[in-house]
């Protein structure tokens, strides 16, 4: 009763079927993001930006779409983050919590395998090549603590609004924009960190820097966590 | 009584009018996609996945413009993928099925032809044209199963949020970003595969590798019903 | 009593004040068209198929605002072909009309020139130029025809979701992507036709070319009427 | 009792919340607009139309998911113009919208250095370089007039739909768009100016021409107060 409504708190749905939905949405979230990355590397060789373009603007549709698809289903969380930062504000159980966040890394994980598998063709690579780009500057560890902090906001007063559609849009269209404006190009999810070790693409993290990834977004959310608390309280007229 | 509600289910107009409805709007989406394309490669002759990026954002505004447009009056498929998920859940008839794909189909050809005669001066092409632009590799096979299993999610996710526009939204900026992260470029959808058979440009398919698309996409059509039987069962609380 | 129920018609709000939202509205919109188109070739002039990216773009985003803006007040048609519909629906009066087609010309006139004073120091030209880009080959009168048509139907597709930011979000997009997908880049509008004559710019046509722009508009116009008429009648169950 | 209902007058939110809401929300912004200009220029070095085209896309989606995330809490304003027509209009008390002025600009700034701080690596600048660029044509103070007139306008017609995020989609694609249409990229925000002095970057702007911009924008706010007034009165029938 103390806690915040937050109706981005899974539906009242059976587990099983809520975790098939979360592996199936996060699976497709990393096609969207590495085979996009490749696509864009591939077809348009001689202008980075114009990738990130492509990668930034194929993820907002995909991601809009994924959302869409599931948050009658799953809340469509696809993130460890988020679902963390449910746990904390005790809209999800402890062992509900930890199911999400493991079939969303095998589900993500097997994404990465099935986007490397679609573009072998293109590539000349395997389905599954490890990534040898590093991302540890100080200013893309501040940049994940940023662009977690953003997409918490951004799905803490979209569900506001009362219609998970405007969660879709809001989320799809932030992370988009947000490729161009976090140094980082706004990972923002720990499941997208892992899985984006698996190809050695346009959007590949070498292993090393992955954990670093994920620690900033753990301290991001855990800050996002208190504003929510903070900003979207019940309001008392 | 046992099946699943679907909001995409033909609304309960007159046959005649929707076959209409539906024979326009295929027509009108496919010249949205070929004529793009000719826009594209023409326009843009330096950066191939700059071309891509202009008719992935053409093909998702026309979409969303189709959908939008058609919804309230046949369900707005302009597929007879989405029209033989309709059959498989038994919201539409067997009867009513095959006058909608046969409508596509046609206007989908149609719509080749006029995409063809509007850019005449600047493909020195003809009316018809047919493609010789193979497409059939494993790896795009897979996609359109990929392809054509998120599309279908994506549509019967969107109708649980009982907002007709969300549908066209989501599925337009899905198919826009899939344009990227397939390496297909995300057909995932049989009438659309043989009408750009018609048109030796950008968009276009050889008629060889038409059919191993159609296979691809049904493959995906039966997958997604078996998913959406899952996934989007009425919840029992 | 046996008319279509339009909810383009325009609101019970006082016809002054109507066309003063037409007029700025009109204006706006032209000052869009134009002005994007400037930044457009200025810069960006290696790659046209990126000017009408841009364009299209911006077009698509001034849109969905301006119908937005305006929607409540005056139907926001901007668009003599609409207001023409209407009237044949019998939704307005002659008078009303008229004096909407009148104030949308004048108005977007004044957006040439609005837009040409904010970009002579890129351009080097004066507030009026008239242009010299002949537009007049059969294939983009054809896509005119086209354009138009498909303009009509997704408004009075849209308008019957009965949420007027609907028809804003499909027309913006619809018309940007029909930059790209008419091999006329989609004026649609008579309004736009006479204005762009102003502007010797990327976004320009020649005065000798508007009047086949027009009488191919106004072919849409009247083809699309008896296609609204059929497709969205009410539905007699 | 004789003003306007203006949806967007706060919400009935203790200040300090609303206060920090608006303080993050305007670091948010600037750190999208300064952040996707550096990533723009830096990685799309050969074309300034991609740049802007970047800096605009990645821009409106910010703006579509700050205002969405604190609609509900502050009004999402971000913006002093904003807050003085909300002042104008009677809304607002003077002394909430000083304290809102004043975060917005506290919060902007602290915005300029996080952005700032992120690229260092990338830049090779420090957390405050003040920008050098010149903005102070007679082009772009008019396309400031025009541009704050249009945001204005935009806001308090969407508001009138009723519905918060219609006003966040239509704002953000509206600015997307002017930051090509308009010849100043479209400021049209007091706090945007000051806070871009602090970066010497794409987006940055000469502290000399920072005071002509806000005077432009304060004359477009003035106009588009009297333009609100008369447009959205509401309908007497």
């Amino acid at each position: 009763m103390d806690e915040l409504p937050t109706p981005i708190a899974p539906p009242p749905v059976d587990l099983g079927r809520r975790l098939v939905a979360e592996g199936i949405g996060s699976a497709l979230l990393v096609v969207a993001v590495i085979g996009s990355g490749i696509t864009a590397e591939t077809l348009s060789p001689d202008d980075v930006g114009l990738q990130l373009l492509e990668n930034a603007a194929a993820t907002a549709g995909a991601l809009i779409g994924l959302i869409v698809m599931f948050a009658t289903v799953s809340g469509a969380h696809f993130n460890p983050a988020v679902t963390l930062v449910e746990r904390l504000l005790s809209t999800m159980s402890t062992r509900d919590a930890a199911a999400y966040a493991l079939v969303q890394v095998v589900g993500g994980c097997i994404g990465a395998i099935l986007a490397n598998a679609m573009f072998t063709a293109r590539t000349g690579l395997g389905w599954v090549s490890v990534s040898t780009r590093s991302r540890d500057s100080g200013g893309e560890l501040l940049a994940e603590v940023v662009a977690t902090i953003g997409l918490i906001l951004v799905i803490h007063g979209a569900v506001r609004h009362a219609r998970p559609h405007v969660v879709a849009v809001a989320v799809g269209v932030w992370i988009g924009g947000a490729y161009f404006f976090t140094s980082s190009t706004s990972f923002a999810n720990p499941m997208i960190a892992v899985a984006r070790t698996l190809s050695d693409t346009f959007a590949g993290i070498a292993p090393a820097s992955a954990p670093g990834f994920v620690a900033a977004q753990v301290v991001g959310a855990l800050v996002a966590t208190a504003l929510v608390r903070y900003l979207f309280a019940p309001t008392r007229r």
